[in-house]
């Protein structure tokens, strides 16, 4: 089998300096990277987690992953959108019917589907009433609907109002009723294509219809949120990697060393030393944790059925781990960059601050402090913790 | 006497309110500040620090930085400003004849003069060339002069061929042949006017000669070095402030308890309490010694031309010590203010990373490295810090 | 007026250098130190807090603790007791009535008592039934009774069965039915004296019974708590300073250079420089809101009865403030020394782990989490500290 | 294969049950522990690192330093004596000629011995005169001899006056002239046995010398040093994580919620249970990193001669991060175990502290200052740790 994703892979390398040579002009626009979301595609990237029996890479957790963060190092957006597809791929895989699988699935192969992502519980403003043939029509509004823009296909939750229950399904985009709003204007992660999708009577056809929701969540289905929990530990973990790559080569470029330091070059300022020791330091323990995750969820993956409700919480106690080393590593590290850097890295155009304005907005996805809550329930007293949607 | 610019009289409350109202779209667009200056300049504020003599306000060092602290929690590029024009007018009070002092101070107080700043020795690119009668011809570059576009006198340091010395001199920015080049692009502290200065064949008359270099400095010439460095301190401060009452008023407003977090409301979160309160120590305890500094300063002020050597070195370990804590208060509080507000204050529009980026750009002015090194010179071997362009 | 205990007087400082002469080995044997507390009250210093129209110094509490601290730097244990002589006395002033105010503090200027205490209302082992005639008999037990092996006086608190409320009182340490035990033996503070006391069947007499509870607590009598919370502050102050001073004076004489530094002098280390810059600030911090605290409890004592909750509860925020940083010096700073002295400073008998084990002990008094909670309530949503038994 | 020391096994689990017994009452009185060595070595652990074509167990590297871990988890002095009979071991091997190896490691496993170390090329106190037939005679003092009071058995480096270089050898620790010295008494690790040996005219047969300094180093030769490095790496990882243990249980067995928390139970404290989490990070990125450069060992040590400078190198930077991380690991959760217990835990006879004390005098074994700046030498400029003594 050719392997064109592989990191040290030659179309990798070259995607990763295209991608990484418009960096700075596409962090100021924001908006949708068409082109640089076609490299992707061309580089066969799209398909990385898709199982082998339906045509993908059906790559191990542990090599997506690398995959995701060396997109990350240069460009968080576009990593975020890749492991997004890479998200709805497992949604179809561990909610949808063989038949869903074999559709979507290959589909995606077949086709090149970038996938968005409307799944989110939470907000219950989109409606689904029942049309009687199992299928639904939705109207309303789902928000921070990221990878939607741009995208082939979508997975969507919706609120039935006759039952209470949330309805999950898939869609292609551009049915018609489905708005793609052009609202994503945040500080960081400008090009996640995260804006709002508005639906007025959309066809959610029968055979569309995840069944996630029939029957009490088994740990492998659960597993979804840990593949999603560990899409961004990565990016964090690559903003911290990318960022110190930056910094190392700016000072060596650029760097001069302090009037007063004494030294003749900007690499012998033993303050320098200790400032990149601790950056590395970061970076690598992060990496340490996300690495040990992703192994674990693979193993937790490849038990399938079997996955105990205890096992897939041991997963998602390391990915926790993870989480926090990595989200921490992202900001410390691109903050650091200037530090290493000096003043005159802070001119506009260089975009510098990127790294940071990129980590500060992901890492808010979901709080820190409930993350150390699940860690410390099981240092303190052995508490697991529970699956839920963030966990 | 009317002190029209104490912190809490009214014409500064509502300064403070009109800068606050246009921070975010001013940090979007950069550039000058036109309007705003002119408020700051109608609020009496460009003479605070020229001494009553010369019919300025004379405020003590304390004051005065209050002063800048409290604009710079609403606009740190706007009170770099006013920092700078107080510097440049220290500059003419320390460095200037009787006859000089006369004019620029008395002239600040009748024109209401904004300053520009030129002086920087270690940028040996403007070339002074005697002509005979005391007076000098300008030609040349200078980088990074804070305040100059917009001002209406400017304080420069040019490099005399003949004696290999430095020259330091007034001039209205006006004067033919000098242009300010709108070339200041930074990530933060975007209206600080700190853009480049053309000059070709610029007049600098003998009267207009500061000076400084005549003599070896004394230590209450050397004060300006330490005024210049607490300007920076309490821009952080300030920043640092601004950042926590921004994140306060955010939750107070929007802020949701999280899901997961079984409390009512967002302000009984235990861990946002525990945010908040590292938060606020940063803020105090760097005020606090903001402060202390800040009183250490006006001493030595008073002590005039007794000031000894040793007396100036306290002074600036003070100043030092201030700095760091500042430096880092304004960095951790401008990056948590995030973590209390949550995923949707990343929205473009907020500017609420506008506190970071212009923490980050100032605090990269001197390196925190070498700030570092002469506490800890005092700390191991009771070495004080030495007077030069940074302490 | 004559001041043997300022500071920078004579006698005190010959009294720093007997007690740092002996501390390694009190610090070894633990118990009681009846020569050194002579010392201490041979050089004046047990009526520092008593006002002046009982005989006594009537200091400023800015002075207090700058007492206090400066013993901190040498011996914290005793200095703890010191604090505590001080604090029955403020009991005493707050409580008494003007008889007994008469009797005790007059009492502790003619006799120069020690002070022990037993006020702890949450330890509800002793016993207080009423005699008919205003007095009790006492019987039961105290624990961490601070100061009251050695003492001729104490204050206690006590359980009274027929009104389920608490008793305040004074008697002389030497009453029949009072045992001190001798089981004092934590891993720092070792000479604090703060073992357990039994009372069998012992006499409070009607005129040592303290008023406290007969009505509701004043803002003024509430201060008793800010008077220990700064006790507590300004030990870990004193601790943090006194292990910089030892560190600093380790390195002067025994320091050496690291094999592979490049440095001809430990003291020209850029790494040592960094740590004692870190450890200053760090002592400088803490000092600083130390004094701030100091400053504002003066201010509310001196209003007396006219003390507003609001006064009070804004002088507790800062002395929360204060505690916190004063808390993370003296860990921080007695940890750093090691790092600072290297493997040879480890040897047993120099003992320069009990900064360390001193500032941990003394830190658990009351935690840091709720403290930090408090200071957090206010900082999110402007609620001011309660008046508890620790704030 | 019988595997007796496998950390799960039982042998190993009733080890441990056994030295957790003694250890507060061990680290009071100090000195030797004949009968906990004894245990150590009826559980067949002295020949973990002996190569299996010797008679010994020819563990990994990632299983042996498992051991040394879950030793130190409840005496970090005793695992110090482990890793360093191990550390002893690898000398031989790696330095030894064939003839030695088959002696030596043999020997460790047919009778058991303790090893002694007085292999310190810096310490050139003790003079090797050659006595013509290829031995010497050795006299002068070691310090820091680890191990060596109660071994059978101990590897040492002398100075030959007549080369100026350094000569290596092994020799019965009972040999006539060799007295070890009761002269260790350091704040923590009290029962390392790291006193002083004294040599009087000491026999070194030509056979006991190893060649180690006949030929410049090879790659191979200096991966001792990284197997000392990551035995001090593995004792700071098992201090944290007994500490973390410890606090644990303590918690359940004896925490109280604090008077103003409004939780049922102390494990329920929202900080409480932000504090484990914490400690757990620490924990595990320490051993996460720790078990990533044991991994490298093994990948280098499998390499045999074929091992080449760079690969070296690389081993020894993973060496050097896990190190750095767990240095302080061991220092934050041991002091942060107090936070945990609260003020009771403080009672002397817990000996909670030795945790704190052990990590403490083992942390300065060697600078983390310059261990950083090997780290940062590589992130900022490629450069590679050279190997050193520490390094």
């Amino acid at each position: 089998m050719n392997a064109p994703h592989r990191p040290d892979s030659l179309p990798l390398t070259e995607l990763l300096a295209a991608l990484r040579e418009t960096a700075e002009a596409r962090d100021r626009e924001g908006g949708h990277a068409a082109r640089e979301k076609q490299l992707i595609a061309d580089a066969g990237l799209l398909t990385i987690a898709v199982p082998r029996e339906y045509g993908g890479e059906g790559a191990p957790w542990v090599h997506v992953y690398q995959t995701i963060r060396a997109i990350a190092r240069v460009d968080a957006a576009l990593a975020h959108l890749l492991g997004f597809t890479c998200l709805q791929v497992v949604s179809v895989a561990v909610w949808g019917s063989e038949a869903q699988r074999e559709r979507y699935l290959r589909g995606t192969v077949e086709n090149r589907w970038w996938w968005g992502n409307a799944v989110n519980p939470l907000d219950t403003r989109l409606i689904a009433h029942a049309t009687g043939d199992g299928g639904y029509r939705l109207s309303g509004q789902k928000g921070f609907c990221s990878g939607t823009r741009g995208s082939q296909m979508m997975t969507l939750s919706a609120q039935d109002p006759a039952t209470g229950k949330p309805v999950f399904g898939v869609v292609p985009t551009g049915r018609a009723g489905i708005t793609v709003n052009e609202d994503w204007n945040p500080i960081g992660q400008r090009q996640t294509d995260s804006g709002s999708v508005a639906f007025d009577d959309v066809e959610l056809r029968a055979e569309e219809v995840l069944h996630r929701s029939e029957a009490p969540p088994t740990p492998r289905g659960s597993l979804r949120t840990l593949v999603s929990q560990l899409v961004l530990t990565n990016l964090f973990v690559g903003i911290a990697e990318g960022a110190l790559a930056e910094a190392r080569e700016y000072v060596a470029k650029s760097g001069r060393p302090w009037i007063h330091s004494n030294v003749a070059s900007a690499v012998d300022d033993p303050y320098q030393l200790h400032r990149f020791a601790e950056m590395r330091l970061k970076a690598v323990s992060a990496e340490a944790l996300a690495t040990r995750a992703a192994g674990a969820l693979d193993r937790a993956w490849d038990r399938g059925d079997a996955l105990t409700a205890e096992e897939r919480a041991h997963t998602a106690l390391a990915v926790a781990e993870a989480k926090v080393l990595a989200h921490r590593a992202a900001l410390d590290v691109s903050e650091a960059l200037f530090d290493a850097c000096g003043a005159r890295s802070t001119h506009g155009p260089l975009a510098l601050d990127r790294f940071w304005r990129n980590a500060r907005v992901h890492t808010l996805h979901d709080p820190l402090d409930y993350k150390l809550r699940d860690i410390g329930r099981f240092a303190l007293a052995g508490v697991l913790p529970e699956a839920n949607l963030y966990s």
